[in-house]
């Protein structure tokens, strides 16, 4: 089978597209075919080795991807050849609370990813893929859905009348406005393309706020929800973070996600004690979260936004793509 | 009656002790003799002039306090004469989560606080003082005890098993060691005395570290607590927040209280979000959070720490020693 | 100014057109005139002298109202004359946990009702009535309609993907229904009538199921939801509740409301635990509670179902359409 | 191997010692030598029959145990031979809400249970034995402890100040009592023996309520409650649940988890909706929260209380001292 590889040094340029044995499932795993991939931000540090400065070479990059089984490991139960099936990010986290050992070992680094034809993953570790989206689509889902549905449904608990800040048009933010608005809450959009905050508006954005235009967009976003926005779905990082304060409302939550600037930032705590605000990292989510999103999305026939559908063989224009940062909603990549 | 009052500019020598007429009670409200006072840092702060840029003067300082019922207005049900009661910090903040309005007209500034002899508050903005505490006693309690309260018991569920770490040995950092106790959890404490950890064990403290001998004192915490600790106490602020996150496990809490470094300070945010952790600002809370704390307090007949008692008179001496940092728990004035 | 009051002895017929002295608000309160009032069972049973024996008479009945400020008291900020309010259910409940005091004293039975021309309220138990809905729409919110959001979103977090089975068309079953669809939720929803389940449809149901051609209505509910349903909102009591807990999932909630059905039952508990189901019981709720719903209900232009408008003159033929329970939404009486 | 199995036919009488052949753990598994068991009522009602009509034969009882890893699997990382382990009740539940077919497949029935020498176990399913038990006492907490733990911690966030009915001394009842004392609560207790009740308090209990002697023992413990009690620990079932309500406060928990009498009962729910109570079924629990368990039980050195300690030969023996009633904490059996 092929793959693609960062083979001996970081960098779009160390990118390989190598030939590698095929894969068998042991006990308890499942084989799939890759038939898409969809990429984040994530990816894109990692194959420059921005994300993590111990990781090791080779890995095959990419988390978020959908497949078809086509071998069952010995004593597996529930999955049949033929299935199609999402990876989760951080395989053996089901459920409850995160700890070390799950969040350290996760696909498209420091474990091999999706950006390849075959896998193997235990067969716990994987969801099944909604059934009204095709192998594009659910491959977006895994690590940019799930982030979101953790943020605003599991730790956030949105619901019906409350406002939701999103910063910018990316995976995350267009799935968290998706998510947002299947709640019933309002949500307000940030861009610096008119274009693009008005793409947000025909995905039911109430609002969008160019912060070219508007560059104190934090304190636009607050009056525009009366006494502060309910929730901040922080993409940015260190240099939206303060913006994002003066946006929440007393008592709101700023779910942070982003790892656009990982940088450090000067940063005042003053606002988060004197308005009881919550800044909340967030980090993908465990599988029953996934199998949440999955029947939410289902029942609503949601479909995530895909920006552009490139070739296999293109992958590395994928992640230039991404880099641009010119994108509305997800970059994928059709594999097989 | 007499006050003490920031009278014409901030600053400790700012104060003076006036003589101001004897308040009555309108309908609704109550008609406290203070019996005794109790500092908070943001109390300095206030009588300094660096908590809020606009506050106006002059101002009669503290928000802690305790007294005794002398006259019931008109329509109050539920109070007699002779009662002892502690005024809440944000009046009107019964119950729920915050608004700007309440957040907004607290004692001790913007309105007036406790800190003379006589006082009218709304009948419902009071708590019945715990039994089996003295005026001093329970006049520590409003602010510190119910931040404390509000940090691990309501917003961290705070439960046996678990760690916390407290930083340092101030007022609010005592009554955390004393709550989180009574949960069956397992607290470190920091502090760059061996003589106040020593007291601080002698409270029920399992460990403490002297941050001068151990300058990673956050990765040394976390080693204690095997995975990390599960709580926070941070009254530190901008200085000691990165060391706090290094202390925290993963999904773990930090409880942003302080006010003691209110300046900016360089924020790498990455681990919030690597390892999900939540940040969440506390700003004491509401009156029925307070009556869960007498509950517990009275139950347990657990006794807060007083560092030493100033006269009325003193109460500048009072302020110096809060600001000299040498004090073990909280330092109070009585008042009448 | 008029009043229905249940005058000497319980019954409709025991209902009577009186004339009573105009009511002053003293400091605090609000003089509304009410405009309109809307009907819950429990006012039916209380005028039937059926829900507490120990109520005394007379008695204006009603709980549901909305009306106009037409007087304010002394110390009342916030509210002018002309404002359109509704009263709370119970006055002094604003925010948190209930408690007996509070639970014991509410509008329309034992204190008196809405069913009258004036009435006065503490300024601080009322709420702002939507600026989407006309009188007699808002009358039909401050239980009805908060019962419904107090169970779905506070207490059960109704979030979408999931799924409701409702019981019945009444008032809070549509609520209900409209509530669980602004989050996302399919719903599910019995009656003895299939033009009723065609008009539930209509608001957005999924499910209809006939209770009259399909008695094991809780089985035929769960086999619609997979597993089982999320949540139950359960308004006929002991006659009814076997089926509900066969309708749902493990973990799942039955949110206890009804007063249809007051007497005993035959209960077996084995499904709770086997199934770790929540049976909760619902009282209303809190001013909170039904500001969270008046922001969601305004944001999605949400309109009670009325079911039919009686003149004040006429308010025993509400009661009687009531009683007949032929009704899809809301009995109302317009007052002035 | 040895066994106890229930071989024919249902009925202490009808259990068995049998001679089986030595499993072996296949991948993932691990093999434990079971060194102690201990009995809850269910295995007691699932030997005679009365647990699950539908239960296969033969059938090995009890699921609560600990025993020493003498084999390690496949493929099974984190685990030694001389490690100490207590299976969890339902294999494969580890983390977040029950679903159907975990509950469905628990040890002691539908499977095999842990009555015998030698027994597999997927090593995901079992938890390291505290260190400071002995292999009886690490036998009690699987299902026992692990419920009350369930109840009180997880679903009802016992804090400190609260007050927690528990009924009667068996085995759950004692750890609830154990566990609510770990979290600063104050613990009522019935029982309907003096000499029981002075246990009870010797081991943290405020107030001992012989229920021969009050047989209005709910009305009473609301009275010693203040307002009412917030949990009640309810092992009674159908029986007592009706006392068990008038106990509670407004706004309590009823922590449903008997199976005493499984019988159907009238049942009024009027005081579930009126007073707001949640009554909530409780199943064990998943593994994580076993882990918790045990970090607390550690910290604060619980040990768990033995009634008396059979032989394992003398299986039967321990099922009729805990069908007879008269036993103060766990009936345990050693096995090897």
């Amino acid at each position: 089978m092929r793959a693609w590889r960062v083979e001996e040094r970081f960098g779009l340029d160390g990118l390989r597209l190598v030939e590698l044995p095929d894969p068998t499932p042991g006990p308890g795993e499942l084989l799939l075919r890759v038939r898409a991939v969809s990429l984040n931000y994530r990816d894109l540090m990692m194959v420059e080795g921005r994300y993590n400065p111990r990781q090791r070479l080779p890995l095959v990059p990419c988390s978020d991807g959908a497949g078809e089984v086509v071998a069952v490991g010995e004593g597996v139960a529930g999955w049949r050849v033929g299935d199609r099936a999402c990876p989760i990010f951080a395989p053996g986290w089901l459920a409850g609370a995160p700890d070390r050992e799950r969040l350290r070992a996760t696909l498209g680094g420091p474990l091999d990813g999706t950006l390849r034809e075959l896998m193997t993953v235990p067969a716990e570790s994987v969801v099944r893929a909604p059934s009204h989206l095709d192998d594009v689509e659910a491959a977006t889902l895994p690590c940019a859905a799930v982030t979101a549905w953790s943020a605003l449904v599991r730790q956030g608990a949105v619901r019906a009348g409350q406002s939701v800040l999103v910063l910018g048009t990316g995976g995350v933010a267009l799935f968290a406005l998706q998510i947002a608005r299947l709640h019933g809450a309002r949500v307000l959009v940030t861009s610096s393309s008119d274009e693009k905050l008005a793409r947000a508006r025909a995905l039911g954005a109430a609002e969008g706020i160019n912060y070219r235009d508007e560059p104190a967009w934090g304190k636009r976003a607050r009056e525009l929800a009366g006494e502060g926005v309910d929730h901040v779905v922080e993409v940015g990082g260190a240099g939206t973070l303060a913006q994002s304060m003066r946006a929440a409302r007393p008592g709101g939550t700023i779910h942070l996600i982003g790892v656009l600037a990982s940088g450090e930032a000067p940063l005042s705590i003053v606002p988060v004690f004197m308005s009881q605000l919550r800044v909340q990292g967030v980090l993908v989510g465990p599988r029953d979260a996934f199998e949440e999103l999955v029947a939410a999305f289902e029942l609503h026939a949601v479909r995530p936004v895909v920006d552009r559908v490139f070739a296999f063989e293109e992958a590395p224009a994928a992640f230039a793509r991404l880099a641009a940062g010119a994108h509305f909603g997800k970059v994928c990549v059709r594999v097989g």
